[in-house]
């Protein structure tokens, strides 16, 4: 398509900033939106935040990009337009939209609210809807989503400190939760002290449960232990400490995306602990199997969560107060933000003002 | 010490065939059993199954053999003293011994009846027993046994064919049950149609349980299906056959020790399947992480299981006449055996009949 047709695919103009080639630049992009569905909503884009993947996307790291690209998947705006049929919704609503807007609805991972891990799971930009038009994600000036995508976020939370929980606050809080590593009393690892590390603390905590910190970074510690209220911290490579903790831990939410050995963290485990990896590495790990055989021990993997799952987890925040430690930007620093986050220079994640910078 | 200490070390004499150094082979070998305390059990060993550990042992391929090393965990026979304090066992009862005669009995483990995840389980043979001697296995006339490691041999199953229940049996069981893999309808796969595997099939389907055997070899089609009961056959090296299985199965029992790839096997497990190890290859396999997160997939280990599981196992497969497939040798044929196994030119497993052949 020329650069013109995108503006004239849809009724609605819309606005945004898209990377044109695997350079990942971003750069203003003229395009459209649907007109709003009977079912769908349609917000004006307040805050959105930037994950990781979005720079993957941007550059095509993961092989799937599809240009222009408008990334984006922690998208938080308020309520402009309802369908006739939306039930739960209505204009003035603050709402947010995570990494998908679409799934099958019929198959057994749609019926168990677990659309995350349907097969046809239409993923908020880069991947192709129902209607076989380019999905287009929050780096731009509106939404219009499907209602069973959309989330209700509470009033006491900021917004823009509540748009990182869209992805990385449900890819942390779903495993605790699936993999019963919820319960008070019990001590769980976190592995990797970023975007999605520090929001695994604050749900562990707020579960009741002990969090230990593990990172390669002994510079950390402070800021886990006093910023973060995380009751320990090791140092990945510092043997002496990892032996000292062998076996304490129920579980470890491993965030890391690098690649990197598993075998120490496993010996980190209880019998029958579990390690969830929830980074994913683009090569194989090492799988070492005596020492997942010697305890009864699990190697799992979970991807962000269910739309059901997705509510609870902004409610649960909203309640226990948690949010996203977040460095507001604004809308033309995106291209510095991305370059900073290559080299993990952000204390824990970028979130664009869309609302108030984004010019057109 | 001389050979001739070891006849002395205990009070009672007793006569079995030890590997001496690490070339494995098996030759007659005297030594003494401890006086039965009054917790133990003393039974006359009529049968005990060659696992595939006492070729491992033998030749200490796992570094951790001390010679002489008399082999074997799957023992059973008949009792012929029992101690003041034994209140489970009496003289003429059928009982077997399994991989474990020791654990702490203070862990959290032991106290779960997980005495299999100890960490200071003493295994049947091989291993410094609470007493500070070494433990000596089942290919010997005579076996001397705490009664918590002993279990009971129901009478409908015949004891050469049950024999191999004690190792092998249950670790297919206690990962079919832990696992959650034992519910009607289910559907599970069964890789590697060995000692392990053969009887996996067999407690799956008395589960009732649909189950795949999954085989490099064709060629055991025809036995898997007609013979061992299964419901289907895949070619692990057919990629056809494993396409059109993939997210099919609930859970997958991988009973294979060599090293091979476990993305085709995680490929054939539905959203939240479970591939679970039980045999240990010595190197660490290569663990893809994307399609473990993809659908929320485990992979897992699971090793024997504790006594409690064990007489359970027995019990389920008096009831639903499980034995495993085998092959009765005599004492001086089993360096011929372990040659034979090595090649896995056995269906399905060895099991010595000591009662009749063992001559002093």
């Amino acid at each position: 398509m020329a650069e013109k047709s995108y503006e004239e695919e849809h009724p609605n103009k819309a606005f945004g900033w898209a990377a044109r080639d695997q350079s990942g630049v971003l750069s203003p992009f003229k395009f459209s939106r649907r007109s709003t569905g009977e079912k769908d909503v349609r917000f004006k884009v307040l805050f959105c935040g930037i994950c990781h993947s979005d720079l993957h996307m941007a550059k095509n790291e993961w092989g799937t990009s599809m240009y222009p690209l408008v990334p984006g998947h922690e998208i938080v705006g308020e309520v402009t337009e309802v369908g006739s049929k939306v039930e739960k919704f209505k204009v003035g609503d603050k709402v947010g939209v995570g990494c998908m807007v679409g799934s099958c609805h019929s198959c057994d991972s749609c019926n168990n609210n677990l659309e995350n891990y349907c097969p046809k799971m239409i993923l908020t930009y880069s991947t192709k809807y129902s209607d076989g038009t380019t999905t287009y994600g929050g780096y731009s000036n509106s939404m219009v989503t499907d209602e069973h995508f959309v989330v209700r976020i509470p009033d006491n939370l900021p917004l823009d400190a509540a748009a990182p929980l869209l992805c990385a606050g449900i890819t942390v809080y779903s495993p605790l939760r699936f993999f019963n590593l919820d319960k008070p009393g019990m001590h769980v690892g976190v592995v990797g002290l970023g975007g999605l590390g520090h929001v695994a603390v604050k749900f562990a905590k707020a579960m009741g449960v002990k969090v230990t910190v593990i990172s390669t970074s002994p510079k950390k510690k402070q800021e886990a232990l006093e910023h973060l209220g995380a009751d320990s911290f090791l140092v990945s490579r510092d043997q002496d400490e990892m032996q000292a903790a062998k076996g304490t831990m129920d579980g470890v939410i491993d965030t890391v995306s690098a690649m990197h050995p598993i075998l120490p963290l496993i010996s980190l485990l209880k019998t029958q602990g579990k390690l969830v990896l929830v980074g994913a590495p683009e090569k194989p790990l090492e799988l070492p199997v005596f020492p997942l055989l010697m305890g009864r021990k699990i190697v799992g993997g979970s991807c962000i969560g269910g739309m059901k799952e997705t509510q609870e987890m902004i409610d649960f925040a909203a309640k226990n107060n948690i949010t996203a430690d977040i460095e507001v930007i604004s809308m033309d620093y995106v291209n510095t933000a991305m370059e900073r986050l290559m080299k993990t220079d952000v204390r824990y994640r970028f979130v664009i003002d869309i609302g108030n910078t984004m010019k057109i």
